[in-house]
Parts: C-alpha cells; structure tokens; sequence
C-alpha cells in the first residue's frame, strides 16, 4: 500500500501545521520502535488504531501541535483507507490463480478488511500479527502464520518491500520475495535491495511469472 | 455447505461398505459430541483434521471396518472439497456489497481457505473458531470474532443453519439470521425452525434483500 500518499492527504485535509509528506514520514518512523516496544514486553499489547494513536500523540507533542481529538481519529482512520500500489490488483489476482495468497500483516484485521474492502483486494485469507500478539519481525509472527495455512514455514513464501521484515521471514524459516517500491518514500528517495532474497521483482505481475517458470 | 452430499460421494469413491449416505451421517453424527469433548477439556485441542481422524477410526471401528490409511486420509481431506448449496456464490456476493462478511467455522483455517478457493466464494475475511481455541456454541467463539473484527457483538450477526450454532451466537450477544437448509439431511428429512431467530430466510439472496429493506 501507499501509505506515505495517504497519510500526507490525511495531514492535508487535517490542516497539521507543516509539510503534509514530511509530517507522514516522521510518523512512520515511529512504527518499528514502539513495535519493539511491544514485541519486548516493555509496552502491553496494541492493535495499530491503538499503537498509531500514541506515536501520533508523542509526535504532535514534540512539536507542540494541538489538534482536535476528532482530527486525530481521522488521521488514525486513515491507514485504513490506504491505495495500493498499481500493480497489485492484477498481481494479486495472478498470484491467487496459482498460489493460496495470504495477507501477513502487522495491521490488525479489523484494519485489513478495511484496507481490502476499500480497494477491492482479494486475497483468500487475511492474516495479522495480532493473531501471534507477536509483531513482525518478531519469529512467532510468521510461524504462526505457517501454522494456520497448515504449511511448513519453507512452503510459504514472504512477498514484501522491507528487507527487516524478509530478513525476520527468513530467520522463521520462510522463503522471501522482495518487491521493490521505489517510490515508497516518494521520488528521489534511496532505493532498497535485499541480496538475500529467493526472489527480487519490480512488482506482483512479474513475481506472478517468475513463479510460473 | 452441502456436506452430505460430498462426503457421501468419498465413501462410494473409497468402497466402504454401507450405504454412502447413511455412512456421512453416522460419521457427521460425532461431530458435536467431539466438539463438546474439547470444550470441556476431556480432550486437547484438535483441528478438524485430527478430530475428523478420530471420529472416522471410531465409526470404522465400530462396524470392525479395515480401510488403508490413504483411504481416511482421502476421507477427512473430503470435508476440504465440498460444494456449496447453490444460492451460495451469488448471495454471498449480494452480502458483500451491503456489509463486511466474514466466515466464522468451526473449522480450521487452512480448511476454510481449501473450500473457499475450490468453490470460489468470496469473503471479506476467514474467521475460525481455531482463533478462540473454543469450538462453538461457546460463548469465546463468538466473541473472538467480534474482537478480531473491531465490532460489538451485537453489531455482529451469525447466518447459519443450525439452531445450536444461533443459540450460542445469541448467547454470546449476536444477532442472529437462520437459513433454512431443508436438503441437508436429504429429501423427507425432519424440517428446523430457530423462532428465536432476528431473521429466517430461505436462502443468501433473500438475506441480502431482508438487510437492505
């Protein structure tokens, strides 16, 4: 998903002092720390609409922005609406064709059904790490996502855009396919690689020929 | 699902001598009482799989029955390929336009995601009583659903057609809609009402119509 686009609309249309991408950028670098956070015991468990919430009360307060509590449960909202990247409606239906596709996200489902409803995704399950209460890249996250396919973790295959989360996928014992998205962080931004990667594609519809061969 | 019907159709596929009909129903016949065995903990937890195993040896054993193990393992993996009832696919698609849908089975994911990509039906999400390690009617079968799904459980409503599936829903605090299923124990069979039902429809289609009215 584009998630740096929606959330910069978010910002936008909540009139956040500031610039709308840079605002969505230091938002999401607050994600990995609070789900260490989590993952190591020192906060309990939350599901994103919670997790989200807090990180975007710490970054507000850190540059003193007030904002009403009905903005903020709309910029919350608003990782529920995301689009996805053009190439994975048709991707994901190639890949269904020949593969039982799986989400494995660390979003809660509530978030998926939302995410998938809204931009018309098929996928045959919707997988969480809510499931594991184990954030990714955490080892019980993708195992257990394994466990609930009823497939050994070398039958299942991580299709993802951030080397922390195909490296973690790797450790539990998965194959891993990296997605490139360079535009992720918008134009001009580094770009990423994963050498360690089974598989590195430009998008779903290639990684669906690739397969096939 | 028209189980009856597949699993009648594995029985005359793997020669068990007996009636094929008559067989699926003695075997089905276990189901509920095994379920109970694991909610009261006099049994661990099983999936289908395992617990259609134990159930299938019972049933063979009883009628001093000897069948090669590839001929059981054909039978439990029969509860992964049944057809649905015919009202199913486009009715469920009727639903998905008005409202989230989801599955919630008693049977295990990966079982979920064998039927409903053999059958091509199309859910929101899959949803198992596996997540709530409780089988329903209990009350955490239900709930865990709600959970998982971000709703209250009364903003939840439970389409079946069992009367003892919608009893527990309503006991856990859902609204509940009754399908009647009158072939589901063949032709002539003893017809059910659930009175205590919110809704009691003949088919998906006119659920999706009773909803939008």
């Amino acid at each position: 998903m584009d998630w740096r686009s929606g959330i910069a609309d978010a910002f936008r249309a909540t009139h956040v002092p500031g610039q709308p991408e840079e605002l969505a950028d230091a938002w999401r670098a607050r994600y990995r720390p609070i789900l260490t956070e989590v993952n190591t015991g020192a906060r309990p468990w939350g599901n994103f609409d919670e997790l989200h919430l807090v990180t975007l009360q710490d970054l507000l307060a850190e540059r003193g922005i007030q904002l009403p509590v009905e903005d903020s449960r709309l910029l919350v909202r608003a990782w529920h609406r995301l689009q996805p990247w053009p190439d994975v409606h048709i991707g994901l239906e190639l890949l269904r064709r020949q593969r039982v596709t799986s989400a494995l996200s660390n979003g809660h489902l509530a978030l998926l059904v939302d995410l998938t409803r809204n931009a018309d995704l098929r996928f045959d399950c919707l997988l969480s790490a809510e499931l594991a209460h184990s954030y990714k890249p955490a080892r019980e996250a993708y195992r257990t996502a394994a466990r609930l396919l009823g497939v050994e973790p070398a039958e299942l295959m991580l299709v993802a855009a951030h080397p922390w989360d195909l490296e973690g996928a790797r450790a539990a014992g998965l194959r891993t396919a990296f997605v490139s998205r360079p535009l992720e962080y918008g134009r001009g931004s580094a770009t990423r690689e994963d050498p360690g990667a089974d598989l590195s594609v430009k998008d779903l519809s290639e990684l669906a020929q690739r397969l096939r061969n």
